[in-house]
Protein backbone atom coordinates (compact mmCIF):
# COMPACT_ATOMS: atom_id res chain seq x y z
CA UNK A 1 0.00 0.00 0.00
CA UNK A 2 2.56 2.93 0.99
CA UNK A 3 4.54 1.70 -2.12
CA UNK A 4 1.34 2.92 -4.07
CA UNK A 5 1.43 5.92 -2.25
CA UNK A 6 5.16 6.93 -2.85
CA UNK A 7 3.99 5.91 -6.22
CA UNK A 8 1.56 8.40 -6.34
CA UNK A 9 4.06 11.22 -4.95
CA UNK A 10 6.61 10.31 -7.36
CA UNK A 11 4.12 10.43 -10.71
CA UNK A 12 2.62 13.83 -9.36
CA UNK A 13 6.10 15.08 -9.00
CA UNK A 14 7.36 14.09 -12.52
CA UNK A 15 4.13 15.91 -13.74
CA UNK A 16 5.04 18.92 -12.31
CA UNK A 17 8.51 18.91 -13.20
CA UNK A 18 6.83 18.23 -17.16
CA UNK A 19 4.91 21.23 -16.55
CA UNK A 20 7.60 23.95 -15.28
CA UNK A 21 9.76 22.34 -18.72
CA UNK A 22 6.57 22.76 -21.10
CA UNK A 23 4.58 25.59 -19.89
CA UNK A 24 7.20 27.52 -17.51
CA UNK A 25 10.34 27.28 -19.80
CA UNK A 26 8.74 26.69 -23.24
CA UNK A 27 10.03 23.42 -24.05
CA UNK A 28 8.68 21.06 -26.44
CA UNK A 29 7.59 17.58 -25.44
CA UNK A 30 10.34 15.81 -27.11
CA UNK A 31 12.76 18.32 -25.69
CA UNK A 32 11.54 17.28 -22.18
CA UNK A 33 11.90 13.72 -23.24
CA UNK A 34 16.01 14.51 -23.75
CA UNK A 35 16.22 16.41 -20.21
CA UNK A 36 14.34 13.19 -18.19
CA UNK A 37 16.45 10.83 -20.17
CA UNK A 38 19.73 12.74 -19.08
CA UNK A 39 18.40 12.69 -15.35
CA UNK A 40 17.78 9.34 -15.38
CA UNK A 41 22.01 8.84 -15.82
CA UNK A 42 22.23 10.93 -12.66
CA UNK A 43 20.71 10.31 -9.08
CA UNK A 44 17.03 10.51 -10.34
CA UNK A 45 17.97 7.18 -11.90
CA UNK A 46 14.61 5.63 -11.90
CA UNK A 47 12.26 3.22 -13.54
CA UNK A 48 9.57 6.01 -13.95
CA UNK A 49 12.15 8.47 -14.84
CA UNK A 50 13.05 6.07 -17.40
CA UNK A 51 9.44 5.27 -18.75
CA UNK A 52 8.53 9.34 -18.60
CA UNK A 53 11.34 10.09 -21.16
CA UNK A 54 9.75 6.91 -23.29
CA UNK A 55 5.91 7.91 -23.32
CA UNK A 56 7.06 11.83 -24.08
CA UNK A 57 8.61 9.93 -27.41
CA UNK A 58 5.60 7.93 -28.63
CA UNK A 59 4.04 9.45 -31.52
CA UNK A 60 0.19 9.77 -32.23
CA UNK A 61 -0.33 8.76 -36.09
CA UNK A 62 -3.85 10.61 -36.29
CA UNK A 63 -2.70 13.72 -35.24
CA UNK A 64 1.32 13.92 -35.99
CA UNK A 65 1.72 15.20 -32.33
CA UNK A 66 3.54 13.35 -29.24
CA UNK A 67 0.65 10.96 -28.38
CA UNK A 68 1.12 12.57 -24.52
CA UNK A 69 -0.02 16.00 -26.18
CA UNK A 70 -3.56 14.31 -26.96
CA UNK A 71 -4.13 12.80 -23.74
CA UNK A 72 -6.92 14.13 -21.83
CA UNK A 73 -5.36 15.76 -18.45
CA UNK A 74 -7.76 13.71 -15.97
CA UNK A 75 -6.20 11.52 -13.69
CA UNK A 76 -7.76 8.41 -12.89
CA UNK A 77 -7.26 6.56 -9.38
CA UNK A 78 -7.87 3.15 -8.28
CA UNK A 79 -7.79 3.51 -4.21
CA UNK A 80 -4.65 2.86 -3.33
CA UNK A 81 -3.15 6.31 -3.04
CA UNK A 82 -6.88 6.60 -1.01
CA UNK A 83 -5.78 3.96 1.00
CA UNK A 84 -2.22 5.22 2.36
CA UNK A 85 -3.87 8.67 3.25
CA UNK A 86 -6.50 7.13 5.26
CA UNK A 87 -4.06 4.65 7.26
CA UNK A 88 -1.67 7.80 7.88
CA UNK A 89 -4.53 9.55 9.32
CA UNK A 90 -5.18 6.83 11.66
CA UNK A 91 -1.97 6.21 12.54
CA UNK A 92 -1.31 10.28 13.26
CA UNK A 93 1.87 10.26 10.47
CA UNK A 94 2.20 13.45 8.36
CA UNK A 95 2.59 12.17 4.44
CA UNK A 96 1.53 15.82 3.36
CA UNK A 97 3.02 15.01 -0.28
CA UNK A 98 1.59 11.91 -0.80
CA UNK A 99 -1.68 13.52 0.01
CA UNK A 100 -1.44 16.40 -2.32
CA UNK A 101 -0.82 14.28 -4.92
CA UNK A 102 -4.06 12.41 -4.18
CA UNK A 103 -5.44 15.69 -4.68
CA UNK A 104 -3.76 16.87 -7.52
CA UNK A 105 -5.45 13.91 -9.60
CA UNK A 106 -9.02 15.04 -7.80
CA UNK A 107 -8.75 18.47 -8.70
CA UNK A 108 -7.30 17.57 -12.75
CA UNK A 109 -10.76 15.37 -12.99
CA UNK A 110 -12.81 18.66 -12.42
CA UNK A 111 -12.13 19.59 -16.03
CA UNK A 112 -15.39 21.33 -16.89
CA UNK A 113 -14.98 23.57 -13.59
CA UNK A 114 -11.11 24.27 -14.66
CA UNK A 115 -12.19 25.56 -18.25
CA UNK A 116 -14.42 27.35 -16.60
CA UNK A 117 -12.29 29.10 -14.25
CA UNK A 118 -9.63 29.59 -16.74
CA UNK A 119 -11.61 32.17 -18.63
CA UNK A 120 -12.36 34.30 -15.45
CA UNK A 121 -8.80 34.22 -13.61
CA UNK A 122 -6.74 33.41 -17.39
CA UNK A 123 -4.45 31.24 -16.65
CA UNK A 124 -2.02 33.29 -18.98
CA UNK A 125 1.87 32.21 -20.27
CA UNK A 126 2.56 30.81 -17.01
CA UNK A 127 6.06 31.50 -18.19
CA UNK A 128 8.87 31.55 -15.60
CA UNK A 129 10.58 35.08 -15.02
CA UNK A 130 14.13 33.00 -15.48
CA UNK A 131 15.59 33.79 -18.46
CA UNK A 132 18.68 31.01 -17.65
CA UNK A 133 16.87 27.88 -19.20
CA UNK A 134 19.79 25.34 -18.47
CA UNK A 135 20.28 26.85 -14.53
CA UNK A 136 16.31 26.26 -14.33
CA UNK A 137 16.47 22.63 -15.55
CA UNK A 138 19.45 22.33 -13.00
CA UNK A 139 17.41 23.62 -10.50
CA UNK A 140 14.91 21.53 -11.21
CA UNK A 141 16.47 17.96 -11.11
CA UNK A 142 18.00 19.31 -7.70
CA UNK A 143 13.75 20.18 -6.52
CA UNK A 144 12.65 17.02 -8.06
CA UNK A 145 15.22 14.47 -6.04
CA UNK A 146 14.97 16.90 -3.08
CA UNK A 147 11.26 16.53 -3.23
CA UNK A 148 11.56 12.83 -3.90
CA UNK A 149 13.26 12.09 -0.79
CA UNK A 150 11.06 14.27 1.35
CA UNK A 151 8.15 11.51 -0.21
CA UNK A 152 9.93 8.48 0.46
CA UNK A 153 10.53 9.68 3.90
CA UNK A 154 7.53 10.05 4.25
CA UNK A 155 6.41 6.53 3.04
CA UNK A 156 9.24 5.14 5.57
CA UNK A 157 7.70 7.24 8.63
CA UNK A 158 4.09 5.44 7.83
CA UNK A 159 5.82 1.78 7.48
CA UNK A 160 7.55 2.44 10.88
CA UNK A 161 4.68 3.92 12.64
CA UNK A 162 2.44 0.77 11.48
CA UNK A 163 5.36 -1.34 12.27
CA UNK A 164 4.96 -0.20 15.92
CA UNK A 165 1.57 -0.20 15.94
CA UNK A 166 0.87 -3.30 14.88
CA UNK A 167 4.01 -4.98 16.27
CA UNK A 168 4.96 -6.44 13.01
CA UNK A 169 8.85 -5.63 13.26
CA UNK A 170 9.30 -4.78 9.90
CA UNK A 171 13.09 -4.34 8.43
CA UNK A 172 12.75 -0.99 6.32
CA UNK A 173 16.18 -1.95 4.72
CA UNK A 174 14.38 -5.17 3.53
CA UNK A 175 11.78 -3.16 1.99
CA UNK A 176 14.02 -1.11 -0.27
CA UNK A 177 16.34 -3.72 -1.32
CA UNK A 178 12.79 -5.75 -2.22
CA UNK A 179 11.54 -2.58 -4.03
CA UNK A 180 14.82 -1.82 -5.55
CA UNK A 181 14.09 -5.98 -7.09
CA UNK A 182 11.67 -4.73 -9.86
CA UNK A 183 8.50 -3.13 -8.78
CA UNK A 184 7.32 0.80 -10.20
CA UNK A 185 8.76 3.03 -7.31
CA UNK A 186 12.33 0.86 -7.98
CA UNK A 187 15.10 3.87 -8.07
CA UNK A 188 18.52 4.56 -7.81
CA UNK A 189 17.50 6.36 -4.59
CA UNK A 190 16.70 3.03 -2.49
CA UNK A 191 19.92 1.94 -2.35
CA UNK A 192 20.91 5.01 -0.20
CA UNK A 193 17.34 4.14 1.79
CA UNK A 194 18.30 0.86 2.04
CA UNK A 195 22.06 1.92 3.89
CA UNK A 196 20.48 4.44 6.03
CA UNK A 197 18.29 2.00 7.53
CA UNK A 198 20.62 -1.07 7.33
CA UNK A 199 23.10 0.94 9.55
CA UNK A 200 20.33 2.68 11.63
CA UNK A 201 17.00 0.56 11.92
CA UNK A 202 15.31 2.69 13.99
CA UNK A 203 16.39 6.21 12.32
CA UNK A 204 13.49 8.61 13.04
CA UNK A 205 13.33 9.74 9.95
CA UNK A 206 15.17 9.56 6.08
CA UNK A 207 16.05 12.91 6.17
CA UNK A 208 18.24 12.42 9.21
CA UNK A 209 20.39 10.03 7.64
CA UNK A 210 23.87 11.08 7.16
CA UNK A 211 24.35 10.90 2.97
CA UNK A 212 20.35 12.03 2.06
CA UNK A 213 20.68 14.71 4.54
CA UNK A 214 23.70 16.33 2.52
CA UNK A 215 22.06 15.78 -0.71
CA UNK A 216 19.02 17.96 0.61
CA UNK A 217 21.08 20.15 1.61
CA UNK A 218 22.78 20.66 -1.33
CA UNK A 219 19.89 20.32 -3.77
CA UNK A 220 18.16 23.25 -1.06
CA UNK A 221 18.84 26.26 -3.08
CA UNK A 222 17.37 25.38 -6.83
CA UNK A 223 14.78 23.63 -5.14
CA UNK A 224 13.45 26.88 -2.95
CA UNK A 225 13.91 28.56 -6.57
CA UNK A 226 12.01 26.39 -7.97
CA UNK A 227 9.17 26.36 -5.89
CA UNK A 228 9.42 30.19 -5.75
CA UNK A 229 9.43 31.21 -9.32
CA UNK A 230 6.47 28.65 -9.86
CA UNK A 231 4.35 30.65 -7.16
CA UNK A 232 4.90 33.26 -8.97
CA UNK A 233 4.29 31.94 -12.23
CA UNK A 234 1.22 30.70 -11.38
CA UNK A 235 2.14 26.83 -12.28
CA UNK A 236 0.97 24.48 -9.50
CA UNK A 237 3.61 22.63 -7.93
CA UNK A 238 1.37 20.99 -4.84
CA UNK A 239 3.62 18.40 -4.06
CA UNK A 240 7.14 20.31 -4.52
CA UNK A 241 5.78 22.66 -2.23
CA UNK A 242 4.26 20.46 -0.12
CA UNK A 243 7.74 18.77 0.50
CA UNK A 244 9.33 21.79 1.12
CA UNK A 245 6.93 22.61 3.53
CA UNK A 246 7.62 19.30 5.12
CA UNK A 247 11.56 19.38 5.30
CA UNK A 248 11.26 23.04 6.70
CA UNK A 249 8.63 22.16 9.29
CA UNK A 250 10.97 19.23 10.39
CA UNK A 251 14.12 21.20 10.67
CA UNK A 252 12.64 23.93 12.81
CA UNK A 253 12.99 23.73 16.34
CA UNK A 254 10.95 26.25 17.43
CA UNK A 255 7.47 26.10 14.96
CA UNK A 256 4.29 28.32 15.64
CA UNK A 257 2.25 26.18 16.79
CA UNK A 258 2.18 27.78 20.31
CA UNK A 259 0.23 30.33 19.04
CA UNK A 260 -2.37 27.55 18.15
CA UNK A 261 -1.96 25.80 21.63
CA UNK A 262 -2.90 29.95 23.33
CA UNK A 263 -5.87 29.75 21.06
CA UNK A 264 -7.12 26.47 21.52
CA UNK A 265 -6.77 27.08 25.33
CA UNK A 266 -8.43 30.65 25.01
CA UNK A 267 -11.43 29.97 23.50
CA UNK A 268 -11.61 26.03 24.16
CA UNK A 269 -9.84 25.72 27.30
CA UNK A 270 -7.73 22.45 25.89
CA UNK A 271 -4.47 23.76 28.07
CA UNK A 272 -0.87 23.92 27.19
CA UNK A 273 2.39 23.05 27.93
CA UNK A 274 4.78 26.02 29.22
CA UNK A 275 8.06 25.75 27.44
CA UNK A 276 10.27 25.97 30.85
CA UNK A 277 8.52 23.04 32.97
CA UNK A 278 6.36 20.14 31.99
CA UNK A 279 2.63 19.32 32.36
CA UNK A 280 -0.59 21.05 31.43
CA UNK A 281 -1.63 24.15 32.75
CA UNK A 282 -5.11 26.38 31.46
CA UNK A 283 -4.72 30.18 31.75
CA UNK A 284 -7.50 33.17 32.04
CA UNK A 285 -6.74 34.59 28.35
CA UNK A 286 -9.64 37.22 28.99
CA UNK B 1 -17.52 18.63 11.13
CA UNK B 2 -16.73 21.10 8.57
CA UNK B 3 -16.83 23.81 10.31
CA UNK B 4 -13.68 22.66 12.44
CA UNK B 5 -12.18 21.50 9.57
CA UNK B 6 -12.04 24.82 8.25
CA UNK B 7 -11.10 25.95 11.85
CA UNK B 8 -8.29 24.48 11.98
CA UNK B 9 -7.18 25.57 7.95
CA UNK B 10 -7.71 29.20 9.99
CA UNK B 11 -5.72 28.53 12.70
CA UNK B 12 -2.96 27.22 10.73
CA UNK B 13 -2.90 30.29 8.63
CA UNK B 14 -2.74 32.50 11.39
CA UNK B 15 0.21 30.76 12.85
CA UNK B 16 1.98 30.89 9.23
CA UNK B 17 1.13 34.43 9.03
CA UNK B 18 1.97 34.90 12.67
CA UNK B 19 5.59 33.11 12.04
CA UNK B 20 6.19 35.47 9.12
CA UNK B 21 5.72 38.58 10.97
CA UNK B 22 7.83 37.29 13.95
CA UNK B 23 10.56 35.11 12.33
CA UNK B 24 10.49 36.56 8.68
CA UNK B 25 9.81 40.43 9.80
CA UNK B 26 11.55 40.34 13.26
CA UNK B 27 8.65 41.79 14.50
CA UNK B 28 7.63 41.39 18.27
CA UNK B 29 4.72 39.56 19.50
CA UNK B 30 2.90 42.85 21.21
CA UNK B 31 3.89 44.17 17.07
CA UNK B 32 3.01 40.95 15.82
CA UNK B 33 -0.96 41.83 18.02
CA UNK B 34 -1.16 45.34 16.67
CA UNK B 35 -1.01 44.34 13.18
CA UNK B 36 -4.09 41.51 13.91
CA UNK B 37 -5.88 44.39 15.60
CA UNK B 38 -5.44 46.46 12.59
CA UNK B 39 -6.53 43.31 10.25
CA UNK B 40 -9.38 43.12 12.32
CA UNK B 41 -11.05 46.69 10.98
CA UNK B 42 -10.57 45.39 7.58
CA UNK B 43 -11.51 42.24 5.61
CA UNK B 44 -9.99 39.78 7.33
CA UNK B 45 -12.51 40.72 10.19
CA UNK B 46 -13.51 37.59 12.93
CA UNK B 47 -13.05 36.15 16.14
CA UNK B 48 -9.94 34.04 15.33
CA UNK B 49 -7.74 36.86 14.04
CA UNK B 50 -9.78 39.39 17.53
CA UNK B 51 -8.56 36.20 19.25
CA UNK B 52 -4.99 36.14 18.23
CA UNK B 53 -4.39 40.03 18.96
CA UNK B 54 -5.83 39.19 22.23
CA UNK B 55 -3.46 36.19 23.64
CA UNK B 56 -0.65 38.01 21.75
CA UNK B 57 -0.64 40.56 24.26
CA UNK B 58 -1.56 38.64 27.71
CA UNK B 59 1.85 39.23 29.80
CA UNK B 60 3.36 35.96 31.98
CA UNK B 61 3.61 37.43 34.91
CA UNK B 62 6.32 34.41 35.93
CA UNK B 63 8.73 35.71 32.72
CA UNK B 64 7.72 38.92 31.88
CA UNK B 65 7.16 38.11 28.40
CA UNK B 66 4.54 37.32 26.29
CA UNK B 67 2.52 34.43 28.08
CA UNK B 68 2.18 32.84 23.84
CA UNK B 69 6.53 33.16 23.88
CA UNK B 70 6.74 30.61 26.69
CA UNK B 71 4.22 28.56 25.45
CA UNK B 72 5.37 24.93 24.07
CA UNK B 73 4.70 24.17 20.17
CA UNK B 74 3.20 21.51 20.04
CA UNK B 75 -0.30 21.63 18.48
CA UNK B 76 -2.44 19.15 20.18
CA UNK B 77 -6.39 17.66 18.81
CA UNK B 78 -9.37 16.56 19.19
CA UNK B 79 -9.74 14.38 15.86
CA UNK B 80 -12.66 17.06 14.09
CA UNK B 81 -10.12 18.00 11.30
CA UNK B 82 -9.31 14.38 10.72
CA UNK B 83 -12.69 12.98 10.57
CA UNK B 84 -13.16 15.87 7.62
CA UNK B 85 -9.95 14.82 5.85
CA UNK B 86 -11.61 11.12 6.08
CA UNK B 87 -15.26 12.12 5.32
CA UNK B 88 -13.54 14.30 2.19
CA UNK B 89 -11.34 11.34 1.30
CA UNK B 90 -14.34 9.17 0.64
CA UNK B 91 -15.76 11.79 -1.16
CA UNK B 92 -13.08 12.64 -3.13
CA UNK B 93 -13.34 15.87 -2.76
CA UNK B 94 -9.87 18.28 -2.40
CA UNK B 95 -9.78 20.07 0.83
CA UNK B 96 -5.32 20.47 0.47
CA UNK B 97 -5.26 23.64 3.15
CA UNK B 98 -7.30 21.55 5.41
CA UNK B 99 -4.95 18.34 5.13
CA UNK B 100 -2.56 20.35 5.29
CA UNK B 101 -3.13 21.79 8.76
CA UNK B 102 -3.55 18.71 10.32
CA UNK B 103 -0.38 17.39 8.81
CA UNK B 104 1.14 20.53 10.76
CA UNK B 105 -0.14 20.00 13.97
CA UNK B 106 1.44 16.43 13.50
CA UNK B 107 5.09 17.59 12.34
CA UNK B 108 4.89 20.45 15.24
CA UNK B 109 4.31 17.46 17.92
CA UNK B 110 7.65 15.85 16.69
CA UNK B 111 9.62 18.65 18.56
CA UNK B 112 12.57 15.85 20.03
CA UNK B 113 13.21 15.38 16.26
CA UNK B 114 12.57 18.84 15.00
CA UNK B 115 15.54 20.29 17.43
CA UNK B 116 17.68 17.37 16.15
CA UNK B 117 17.01 18.51 13.09
CA UNK B 118 17.43 21.52 13.41
CA UNK B 119 20.69 21.17 14.44
CA UNK B 120 21.94 19.43 11.41
CA UNK B 121 19.99 21.81 9.23
CA UNK B 122 20.66 25.25 10.99
CA UNK B 123 17.28 26.39 10.81
CA UNK B 124 19.30 30.27 10.71
CA UNK B 125 17.52 33.70 10.49
CA UNK B 126 14.50 33.03 7.70
CA UNK B 127 14.57 36.46 7.60
CA UNK B 128 12.77 37.50 4.34
CA UNK B 129 14.73 39.21 1.85
CA UNK B 130 12.26 41.85 1.36
CA UNK B 131 13.23 44.85 3.09
CA UNK B 132 9.76 46.61 2.71
CA UNK B 133 8.42 45.71 5.93
CA UNK B 134 5.24 47.64 5.64
CA UNK B 135 4.70 46.33 2.04
CA UNK B 136 5.23 42.96 3.27
CA UNK B 137 2.30 43.32 5.69
CA UNK B 138 -0.08 44.84 3.10
CA UNK B 139 0.72 41.32 0.87
CA UNK B 140 0.63 39.07 4.09
CA UNK B 141 -2.93 40.51 4.56
CA UNK B 142 -3.69 39.50 1.07
CA UNK B 143 -2.39 35.83 1.03
CA UNK B 144 -4.11 35.26 4.10
CA UNK B 145 -6.98 36.64 3.07
CA UNK B 146 -6.82 34.87 -0.24
CA UNK B 147 -5.92 31.52 1.52
CA UNK B 148 -9.11 31.90 3.64
CA UNK B 149 -11.06 32.41 0.95
CA UNK B 150 -9.65 29.00 -0.38
CA UNK B 151 -9.82 27.06 2.75
CA UNK B 152 -13.68 27.76 3.35
CA UNK B 153 -14.02 27.22 -0.74
CA UNK B 154 -12.80 23.50 0.07
CA UNK B 155 -14.81 23.32 2.77
CA UNK B 156 -18.50 24.22 1.44
CA UNK B 157 -17.30 21.99 -1.65
CA UNK B 158 -17.34 19.24 0.74
CA UNK B 159 -20.41 20.11 2.47
CA UNK B 160 -21.98 20.29 -1.19
CA UNK B 161 -20.62 17.00 -2.02
CA UNK B 162 -21.83 15.24 0.86
CA UNK B 163 -24.98 16.99 0.49
CA UNK B 164 -25.47 15.19 -3.17
CA UNK B 165 -24.03 11.85 -1.79
CA UNK B 166 -26.85 11.72 1.59
CA UNK B 167 -29.47 13.44 -0.58
CA UNK B 168 -29.64 15.95 2.29
CA UNK B 169 -29.98 19.11 0.20
CA UNK B 170 -28.22 21.36 2.35
CA UNK B 171 -28.75 25.09 1.85
CA UNK B 172 -24.77 26.46 2.07
CA UNK B 173 -26.16 29.82 2.12
CA UNK B 174 -27.77 29.01 5.29
CA UNK B 175 -24.97 27.68 6.70
CA UNK B 176 -22.98 30.38 6.39
CA UNK B 177 -25.28 32.40 7.81
CA UNK B 178 -25.59 30.14 11.06
CA UNK B 179 -21.56 30.51 11.61
CA UNK B 180 -21.86 34.15 11.41
CA UNK B 181 -24.34 33.84 14.31
CA UNK B 182 -21.64 32.87 16.89
CA UNK B 183 -18.64 29.89 16.11
CA UNK B 184 -14.91 30.16 16.31
CA UNK B 185 -14.92 30.72 12.54
CA UNK B 186 -17.24 33.74 12.86
CA UNK B 187 -16.19 36.48 10.08
CA UNK B 188 -16.85 38.82 8.52
CA UNK B 189 -15.77 36.78 4.47
CA UNK B 190 -19.23 34.85 6.01
CA UNK B 191 -21.12 37.49 4.61
CA UNK B 192 -20.19 37.12 0.63
CA UNK B 193 -20.44 33.11 1.48
CA UNK B 194 -23.51 34.16 2.24
CA UNK B 195 -24.77 36.09 -0.53
CA UNK B 196 -22.82 33.81 -3.11
CA UNK B 197 -24.64 31.03 -2.23
CA UNK B 198 -27.57 32.72 -1.73
CA UNK B 199 -27.55 34.06 -5.03
CA UNK B 200 -25.93 30.64 -6.59
CA UNK B 201 -27.30 27.76 -4.69
CA UNK B 202 -25.55 25.20 -7.11
CA UNK B 203 -22.11 27.42 -7.68
CA UNK B 204 -19.43 24.94 -8.78
CA UNK B 205 -17.08 26.68 -6.07
CA UNK B 206 -16.58 29.55 -4.02
CA UNK B 207 -14.11 31.16 -6.26
CA UNK B 208 -16.34 31.13 -9.36
CA UNK B 209 -18.66 33.79 -7.34
CA UNK B 210 -18.12 37.13 -9.47
CA UNK B 211 -16.92 39.20 -5.96
CA UNK B 212 -14.70 36.87 -4.33
CA UNK B 213 -13.43 35.91 -7.52
CA UNK B 214 -12.47 39.56 -7.75
CA UNK B 215 -11.26 39.85 -4.03
CA UNK B 216 -8.68 36.49 -5.24
CA UNK B 217 -7.41 38.16 -8.39
CA UNK B 218 -6.65 41.49 -6.56
CA UNK B 219 -4.50 39.41 -3.69
CA UNK B 220 -3.18 37.13 -5.85
CA UNK B 221 0.04 39.57 -6.01
CA UNK B 222 0.71 39.95 -2.78
CA UNK B 223 -0.34 36.09 -1.84
CA UNK B 224 2.57 34.73 -4.34
CA UNK B 225 5.36 37.14 -3.00
CA UNK B 226 4.63 35.77 0.08
CA UNK B 227 4.73 31.85 -0.58
CA UNK B 228 7.95 32.87 -2.61
CA UNK B 229 9.80 34.62 0.01
CA UNK B 230 8.38 32.06 2.72
CA UNK B 231 10.30 29.09 0.60
CA UNK B 232 13.07 31.59 -0.29
CA UNK B 233 13.89 32.12 3.48
CA UNK B 234 13.08 28.36 4.84
CA UNK B 235 9.70 29.76 6.86
CA UNK B 236 7.29 26.89 6.16
CA UNK B 237 3.96 28.00 4.87
CA UNK B 238 2.43 24.41 4.32
CA UNK B 239 -1.68 25.83 3.72
CA UNK B 240 -0.72 29.31 2.46
CA UNK B 241 1.15 27.17 -0.10
CA UNK B 242 -1.48 23.99 -0.38
CA UNK B 243 -3.99 26.85 -1.09
CA UNK B 244 -1.83 28.55 -3.72
CA UNK B 245 -1.79 25.23 -5.44
CA UNK B 246 -4.95 24.51 -5.47
CA UNK B 247 -6.49 27.97 -7.03
CA UNK B 248 -3.76 27.79 -9.50
CA UNK B 249 -5.16 24.22 -9.98
CA UNK B 250 -8.52 24.58 -10.30
CA UNK B 251 -8.01 28.00 -12.58
CA UNK B 252 -5.63 25.80 -15.41
CA UNK B 253 -7.37 24.56 -18.21
CA UNK B 254 -4.79 22.29 -18.94
CA UNK B 255 -2.72 20.33 -16.48
CA UNK B 256 0.01 17.74 -16.36
CA UNK B 257 -2.08 15.23 -15.63
CA UNK B 258 -2.36 13.67 -19.52
CA UNK B 259 1.23 12.53 -18.20
CA UNK B 260 0.17 10.78 -15.25
CA UNK B 261 -2.23 9.45 -17.81
CA UNK B 262 0.32 8.33 -20.18
CA UNK B 263 2.40 6.82 -17.57
CA UNK B 264 -0.40 4.50 -15.96
CA UNK B 265 -1.14 3.11 -19.18
CA UNK B 266 1.83 2.55 -19.90
CA UNK B 267 2.58 0.32 -17.03
CA UNK B 268 -0.79 -0.58 -15.66
CA UNK B 269 -2.55 -0.15 -19.17
CA UNK B 270 -5.26 1.71 -17.16
CA UNK B 271 -6.33 3.53 -20.63
CA UNK B 272 -6.82 6.83 -21.19
CA UNK B 273 -8.89 9.53 -23.30
CA UNK B 274 -8.16 11.33 -25.75
CA UNK B 275 -8.94 15.59 -26.06
CA UNK B 276 -10.14 14.61 -29.36
CA UNK B 277 -12.85 12.27 -29.21
CA UNK B 278 -14.78 10.55 -26.25
CA UNK B 279 -14.14 6.53 -25.08
CA UNK B 280 -10.82 5.23 -23.34
CA UNK B 281 -8.30 3.49 -24.99
CA UNK B 282 -4.82 1.53 -24.63
CA UNK B 283 -1.72 2.43 -26.57
CA UNK B 284 1.27 0.56 -27.29
CA UNK B 285 4.23 2.28 -25.64
CA UNK B 286 7.07 0.47 -26.63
Amino acid sequence: MVHNGIEYGDMQLIAETYDVLRRGLGLSTLDAADVFDRWNQGPLESFLIELTARVCRVMDSESGQPLVDVIQDKAGQKGTGKWTAEIALDLAVAIPTIAAALDARVLSSLKDQRVAASRRFEDGSARLRADDCERTIIDLQDALYASRICSYAQGMALIAAGSAEYKWNINLSEIARIWKGGCIIRAKLLDPVRRAFGAQPALSNLLMDDQLGREVQRAQHGWRRIVSEAAGAGIPVPCMSASLAYFDSYRTARLPQNLTQAQRDAFGAHKFERTDRTGFIHANWS
